[in-house]
């Protein structure tokens, strides 16, 4: 079953922002067990939009049509949805109501366009929009489905799941529940070794289909089970414990999770408190950290250590430790793990320290090097990495490893 | 004249990463004065590509495809050109000894699949690749030009304004150097007041059309002149100028420039040193400075001063002060900003404290209200804001601003 994707806007033509629904529908649509036929961008005008519709529609058996549902007359999808199918328009009196009924609310002076975001073409059926003004709608049309969402990435991610998804499935795939999946996040081991590992794995017989989105420096795997029922149900959790046998080290998460919200329930879990010494990594681990609504309960201090003046002053690194080993080195790493933690008062220290380039690197210590450490009630632990990339990827790796290892030593690992 | 775009692989027909050939090919076409008549995006079935090229050129005067263009089996670019122009292919023994060459320069094993990627549809002038081995190509046929590329971005970035733009111009627009074109950042001025206020300002005779791109938190404006004589270059300035007279003091960059940069510019310049002490930021206003290069020369230390205790023993601010005021108020910024400064021994401080959310928020400090202070030589300036966001926002904005206070104070304004 293919399906096309085409995202309207001159913004997106133009090259003024980066189309953000085609990547977010491309993968629900896979998981759901179609294939998208091809991704398509056009401009505002009802012309191209009317082309690039039907360039989709003769390779598709249904398109999804997002941008050009607003009150302004640049907004042109309806019109020339209605004028490609040959149909008039109408207007939902509920759907101006509720729209009306949203001015109201916050408090912003109705004007007579807003009316026709309440036009549909004929034999439409309305999407409702919880989160905006513009509606969508679902028509069919000599055996092929268009559904139309407004362009913002928000409304897109609550309508369509909501309103546009369970109509797909029941005229696409006969209704259900559409697929079960699970998505395991994996950090630490490349992406060929995880194929290496799991090309020796059966999810064929359970029925489970698998797909792999790299997102630097995670990996995530996706799980899909076509069927819904409770045999469905249990295959993909019998598969969940195949990769788990395999590569259970590697998964740090599930589904909507990340790796700063992990750490942070294991944290809040076990009633510990945190505080942070960066070098490398610039204070990239106290933004991740902070970015968990509620941080502040157990993230009790940050410190980015660059010169080090700082490192001796504040977290009592020896100047001997400083001049024997160095700023990058595992006495230093663990010295400042040590230090930010009675320092802060803390239960745990954790630490960076490293060379992100260009400059600084030597033959001993070439750029990317970097420790990380983390001292608590179960001693201190250090680890030594050489990366190679550039400096932001660098810092990002970093913190990222620094956040990993911290979840594996509260998970006692 | 209009130009269509096709980037090909299954890794984004089906999600797996997010396109970025297309978004950096767009303005480039569009400050060129061309038009992109569409975006497509097609899967690695060399009958998938065919289509997507013919629908492009029947709506284009040129076609820029980029991807399939490797190894192995699944790259299908050229085979599939070769054929939908009804040609054969030839190999470039150029083309094939440089990229020989390669392999033996980075150590790495030749495999015979390789030659694959010196074949090229008849007719067709090779592009070198510089940063890989796929080779790029542009080909004519019928009045029609189509110009590949590899789909990985870094060579794309490489390859189309060395190799393929050039050549696009000699085709498309009689040859030159290409529009000369600067883009201003702005930013603390909302899109719309920029629209209203640069309404009023006569580019038009200059010659100089003007592009918007938001880029959050920031603006870019880029203006473009069509011509490259010596006539535009001062008509190019003096609409710069004439940018500036209205809207100066919101512009904190040009061109490539970033805001960090700028700052870290101005510091180094300047010989001032800087130490950051960040509440709501959490770390982002440090990590910012230290994507820098070099930033060690001028960033001491930065300190993310989460709990109270922390703003106490190491900033010394006030117990008092915190009691009366509370930590998110414009006398714990100015003494978090003279504190942080005080203690590391630096020119400056810099300090923000706000509510992020999506808690911690009450009637007269809702979330959103965040305090930046700077301290200097010039005394403490500090400024309150109430941003509408979510925290991730936030945080971004909020250190946006702190920079640009900072690059303010520095500049002396």
């Amino acid at each position: 079953m293919k399906i096309g994707i085409l995202v309207v806007g001159d913004e997106l033509t133009r090259g003024m922002v980066q189309d953000a629904n085609a990547s977010y529908l491309a993968p629900i649509l896979q998981e759901e067990g179609w294939e998208v036929s091809f991704i398509a961008a056009s401009g505002d005008g009802g012309e191209d939009i009317a082309t690039a519709l039907r360039f989709l529609l003769s390779h598709s058996r249904a398109v999804i049509v997002t941008g050009g549902l607003g009150p302004t007359a640049d907004d042109r999808t309806t019109e020339s949805l209605a004028r490609a199918f040959g149909r008039g328009c109408f207007r939902d009196e509920e759907a101006l109501r509720r729209i009306r009924e949203r001015f109201d609310l916050l408090g912003i002076p109705w004007t007579e366009n807003n009316a026709k975001q309440a036009d549909f073409p004929e034999g439409a059926v309305p999407v409702p929009n919880l989160g905006g003004t513009a509606w969508g709608y679902v028509l069919e049309d000599e055996g092929k489905t268009v559904a139309v969402l407004p362009g913002v990435p928000s409304e897109v991610r609550r309508m369509f799941p909501e309103g546009v998804l369970p109509l797909l499935r029941e005229r696409l795939s006969g209704g259900g529940k559409g697929p079960l999946k699970r998505t395991l996040k994996l950090f630490g081991i490349s992406e060929s070794r995880i194929d290496e590992v799991l090309a020796g794995v059966d999810f064929a017989s359970l029925g489970i289909s698998l797909g792999f989105y790299p997102r630097f420096p995670e990996n995530h795997l996706v799980l899909t089970s076509r069927n819904s029922d409770r045999a469905a149900e249990r295959n993909l959790e019998e598969a969940v414990e195949r990769v788990r046998r395999s590569l259970g080290q590697y998964i740090f998460a599930r589904d909507e999770e990340t790796l700063e919200g992990v750490v942070a329930s294991l944290l809040w879990e076990r009633k510990r408190t945190l505080a942070v010494a960066e070098s490398c990594t610039g204070g990239l681990v106290a933004d991740r950290l902070t970015d968990v609504p509620g941080s502040s309960a157990y993230f009790e201090r940050g410190l980015v250590v660059y010169s080090n003046a700082s490192k001796e002053e504040m977290l009592h690194v020896p100047a001997a430790v400083l001049e024997a080993h160095g700023a990058v080195s595992e006495e230093t790493a663990r010295a400042m793990a040590e230090g930010v933690s009675a320092l802060a008062g803390t239960d745990l220290g954790l630490s960076t320290t490293g060379i992100a380039g260009p400059g600084g690197g030597t033959d001993l210590k070439p750029v990317g090097t970097v420790f990380v450490a983390v001292a608590g009630e179960r001693g201190t632990v250090c680890r030594k990495f050489r990366f190679r990339w550039n400096r932001r990827r660098i810092k990002e790796i970093s913190a990222h490893w620094a956040l990993e290892m911290l979840r594996r030593y509260l998970e006692g690992e």
